[in-house]
């Protein structure tokens, strides 16, 4: 039997993201919160309507961590749904909570969306939130076989991706690809605290990838990292190791070991998945120079329409000083000489682009 | 009086660029390198003609650091040239080397262009890939008014903006805004070589965007790296002591420590110049859902030119899975509106931008 009624419990970004994708595949959504403003406000979004104890088939808890345990026991006890799932980027505590406070756990199927975005509330919201975005769902051994079923095809309504795995890889594989990357990227951004302003008008594009999550909000990462703890360090003391390592081959020039990491570098890089699974590394990059004035990209893209050819990827190098930046666009490799030439005719300058 | 003729002795990517480039302006280019073919090739370009021994105004010295020295002492004895100045990427080593060969520095002003690219040789040159970008001059006590005159007209030549700098605060700016970062970003990218692919099916933009240097060449940077090996050393070190210490915190549940680094890492993030020398952050970021399919790029930014918005900067944000992207794209805080009405005319999908 599919989702016809869903609770979602927290009507934040993620859950009344949720919510919305749900209603435009036509199931009723109940909407809940602590915070009545914000109910409100999802209600006006069109993601659903107040909540005032129907039964539902699944309630989706999109509620902080450290919340998910007791309000899972409070909705069981009510009965509010046949199947429970959540969106804390945690696993391990809230499960821990959960079962400290007897919750039933064959109904309970442990959840985490991974669509980051710098921006939260519900008026942020969007039912294209998830679309091709990761779930992992991650269901124990008391799991129910009907929970979970319910708890994909929530998965399968917001456009998203299924990934299944234990709750304990889990909180290790968000440390290693998210959590323990942003105190890097923290503590490089922090070097750049204090100090003249001269080197950072030497400053380019590497740096500013390298810093570019740093941005984010420093109380919501502190809760983050703080329930990710034990992984998020293990990940830290790897690579703080490796980088006085480095140091120290360097200072004593054994270059070999500093050519060794930059090798397990490209190595690591190599594994990320890009665009649709397809590792980045497989696009060529055209380069083309732009000026800074309104329609640019536009004439930019449409000699790219003429020649066919789809840009897989795009990146705009800015500097400092003159209104010029590098478009970058990645496209098969098959469809390089095709760009370059149809940019070309319309009067753009592309170097060569290398083999 | 101006620069009518110049020797450019290397031509890779820099030399050949930088020759390009004065012959757009007009000027005599005179070509020199070790590799005939390489040489051969920049002609061919038409980044000039071949070197047999003309005077100069001026020489630009185009070849891998540990040669700076030798080379230029070799110059001036033939006189090849009224100034002199070089590209390579670290100055203290290139200068000590100079001095130790007895060459003139009156007539030597050590530069660098801060023009990073992953591809390299002649074919790769382009006249504009200066353009806008910084490029460093390190002149020291001994450094000729006249010879000053030279290198700066050079780099106005070149479309690039005159950073002034002591040599050894050059080499210390350059290890922590490029090299130490680029250490970094292969030490997170090394965190992934090794172990399953579960991990890795959860990464997002953010991982991709602090590792994505970790793909440069590990041999030339080995030699970037040995080159500035003390600043690169030092820089690491402290890196790698935040790393450290945010590990202990986290394990001995010291929240503030961690949030301590979360907030310095926010504001040396914000010290790093965006486009055009204003902060990045100054932005605003309009989102807006991708087909993956040609034209529609082209179709959004026809739709912003129609609404004469100016997009600043545009990031594509992928994920494994469907074929769609988030487009999210930084315009002037005041053209949100403007931006998203005329996109939402025209059919797109754009979540309501957060003030």
């Amino acid at each position: 039997m599919p989702i016809e009624k869903a609770l979602v419990v927290g009507t934040g970004l993620i859950g009344t993201s949720a919510a919305l994708a749900l209603r435009e595949k036509g199931v009723a959504v109940y909407l809940s919160d602590v915070d009545a403003h914000a109910v409100r406000l999802a209600c006006e979004l069109g993601a659903g309507q107040e909540w005032i104890g129907e039964e539902t088939d699944l309630a989706l808890i999109a509620v902080p961590p450290h919340l998910v345990g007791e309000r899972l026991a409070g909705l069981q006890k009510e009965g509010a749904a046949r199947a429970y799932t959540d969106v804390a980027s945690v696993k391990a505590d809230p499960i821990a909570d959960a079962e400290r406070l007897g919750c039933d756990l064959t109904s309970f199927v442990p959840g985490h969306p991974l669509a980051g975005r710098e921006r939260s509330g519900p008026a942020a919201a969007r039912a294209d939130l998830f679309l091709g975005r990761p779930w992992a769902l991650c269901p124990g051994n008391e799991t129910g076989a009907d929970a979970l079923r319910l708890a994909r095809e929530l998965v399968v309504l917001c456009g998203a991706n299924v990934v299944t795995v234990g709750a304990a890889e889990h909180d290790s594989a968000v440390a290693l690809v998210s959590h323990a990357p942003h105190v890097v990227a923290s503590a490089v951004a922090a070097s750049l605290a204090g100090g003249g302003d001269v080197p950072l008008s030497l400053a380019g594009q590497g740096l500013r990838d390298v810093t570019r999550i740093a941005a984010g909000n420093p109380l919501l990462w502190r809760k983050i990292l703080a329930g990710n703890a034990l992984p998020v360090a293990g990940v830290l003391d790897r690579i703080a190791a490796d980088l006085a390592s480095a140091a120290s081959a360097l200072r004593s020039g054994e270059w070999d070991d500093v050519l060794d990491l930059l090798r397990r570098g490209v190595d690591g890089h190599g594994r990320i998945p890009g665009k649709h699974s397809g590792p980045v590394r497989d696009f060529a990059v055209v380069q083309v120079v732009l000026r800074d004035r309104p329609g640019e990209l536009a004439r930019l893209f449409n000699a790219a329409e003429l020649a066919d050819v789809n840009i897989e990827d795009i990146r705009l190098e800015h500097s400092t000083g003159l209104p010029v930046g590098v478009a970058e666009m990645s496209v098969r490799p098959e469809d390089t000489g095709k760009l370059a030439e149809a940019l070309r005719f319309h009067g753009w300058h592309v170097p060569p682009v290398p083999r």
